[in-house]
């Protein structure tokens, strides 16, 4: 048990949300997210009424929610509203204005969660009666901006909701993936983390086996963000957004070169589609963040939950944490030894 | 008293150190964070005698290390020797490789210090005998990489020091203002944790007023990484580094442009140059990191090291973290408290 104010406001064991990444976050990785007692999040991503559907029944009677790629589910709200209708444990809305949404969530009496990168999202958000806020570093993997990182983020966003609005919760997010980065966004002041990446790497993400191989070798230092997938795939994100991802052949051949890329673009789309159906990954994105590095297994999803909760509590319940700095080394690096 | 190996090995009340910052880390500065307990590390920068001589001469008998910009300082390696006959508490060499140097500090039996900013500057500045890496995460002032934040680059060179060689202290850089900080870096891994931005907003700092004055009002989102100062005042750095400033209307101007402004770059290095010494920073630079959302006033040095100990103290001694974070808000932005 790790009691945070997040945990009782949502009746969790541990103070983790499963970031609703698209399309790893499906029923399976959710449910299993939640049965383990932290808050599973469906990956509604871009929105497609079909695989809300299948998802949401795969994760049978689990207590999940479901997040959203804002502006992209604005072209067809219907796919909130059956979201809704699922009573679903929260809705969290990522990526631009949630105002025209916030409503429908806040009415039907389900928390809203919401995912900011700056601090007028952070007031926007407020304003819109969000229950918690996922303050988003940069190095966390898929779409987010390139302002701030999490270890200055927590600590400014904490500040500004202690002055402004102290009953709003706070999730911290990017670059978290054990118990030590856990314990780290507890001392900056979130009520839990929000973890992506970590989740990724499980056994019941929804993720060609060869990508996943491929983060488990990786170190944190090969990531990027860029535009490239989003202009081969034809999606109009709003501005400053841009995505991390594993550094591969296609972003080596075009990140730079944006402007020739828009000009056949269609055809890249092609390739990439098909070589992400394929499991080719020197074409095709492995959408992970700067957390990769941490990641070292592909675990069952319970497993990540119950590692990180319980690294996290030996580092932080312990009388006396600077005297396990003090010992020998192995205990410093507990962390290393629990993880993996 | 926060006792890790860090405080140990260098005989310190706290795990902290000054970041050798060129020229905002004098004498006077230096000296101050050593008497109040931790380790000031006078800025050597790009390498100047008469700056060094002044500056160490300021210091009086207090217990000083040195930092220099190891490519810079290569030019003329009669600095380091300088330094050297000082006999200082430490040396350290930040950007570019240290091995040419390290042999001179650890043969006159100084500690030797490297900052790195990847896995293979870790091994580097292992195999050169390093008594602690700095681990600089992208969201520091000044120069380093853009590759990873302190959030997810500690852990991972923990992990990696932990296999390969546990006796090397881990500082964590970036990012860091208050005891929220130096107790999140603590529970990634480190030893202790190396602090520019924050020591730059001091009484001691050799910073105009003016520049320090609108740290103070900044929120963090306000700095940008680039190379048009670089460019403009004729420095070749490495491949890979630039360096994290706040933007002003100089960065408005060329960033993005910097073809442009390497054709005028004599003409604007003078406009920066005289803007500098008469404060106007629209042009001049303002060499800060992330963390300056964290910062609201210009108190003494001393005072700093005390507050950052302390709030870090509370965070990790309480026998039970959490029944912390289950307080009121107040207690859980305990931080902004005891730094504002």
């Amino acid at each position: 048990m790790l009691s945070t104010r997040f945990t009782r406001r949502f009746d969790l064991k541990y103070p983790i949300a499963l970031a609703p990444m698209d399309p790893a976050s499906g029923g399976r990785l959710a449910a299993a997210v939640s049965n383990a007692g932290a808050l599973g999040l469906l990956g509604g991503g871009y929105g497609s009424h079909e695989t809300l559907q299948k998802e949401f029944d795969l994760a049978g009677d689990a207590a999940i929610g479901c997040g959203f790629i804002t502006w992209s589910m604005g072209k067809d709200v219907s796919l909130l509203e059956k979201a809704i209708e699922r009573r679903p444990r929260a809705l969290m809305l990522s990526f631009s204005d949630p105002e025209p949404f916030a409503r429908k969530i806040t009415d039907a009496g389900i928390p809203l969660i919401c995912q900011v990168q700056t601090l007028d999202h952070v007031q926007r958000a407020v304003d819109c009666g969000a229950t918690a806020i996922v303050a988003q570093g940069t190095e966390a993997g898929g779409h987010g901006f390139d302002r701030q990182t999490t270890m200055t983020f927590t600590p400014e966003v904490a500040d500004y909701l202690a002055a402004t609005s102290p009953a709003t919760l706070l999730l911290s997010a990017g670059g978290i993936a054990d118990g030590r980065g856990l314990a780290a966004a507890l001392m900056l002041g979130a009520d839990g983390v929000l973890m992506g990446t970590r989740f990724w790497a499980t056994q019941e993400a929804l993720i060609h086996q060869k990508a996943k191989d491929l983060v488990v070798r990786a170190k944190g230092g090969q990531t990027v963000r860029t535009s490239v997938f989003d202009i081969a795939r034809g999606r109009q994100w709003p501005e400053e957004y841009t995505g991390r991802l594993m550094v591969n052949d296609f972003i080596r051949k075009w990140h730079g070169r944006e402007d020739a890329l828009k000009a056949v673009w269609r055809e890249e789309k092609v390739r990439v589609e098909s070589a992400y159906e394929s499991g080719d990954y020197d074409c095709a994105n492995v959408t992970v963040g700067q957390a990769i590095g941490l990641v070292a297994d592909l675990p069952p999803a319970a497993s990540v939950v119950q590692r990180v909760a319980g690294q996290a509590e030996r580092l932080l319940h312990s009388r006396n944490v600077a005297s396990l700095l003090e010992g020998p080394v192995t205990e410093r690096s507990m962390g290393a030894a629990l993880t993996s």
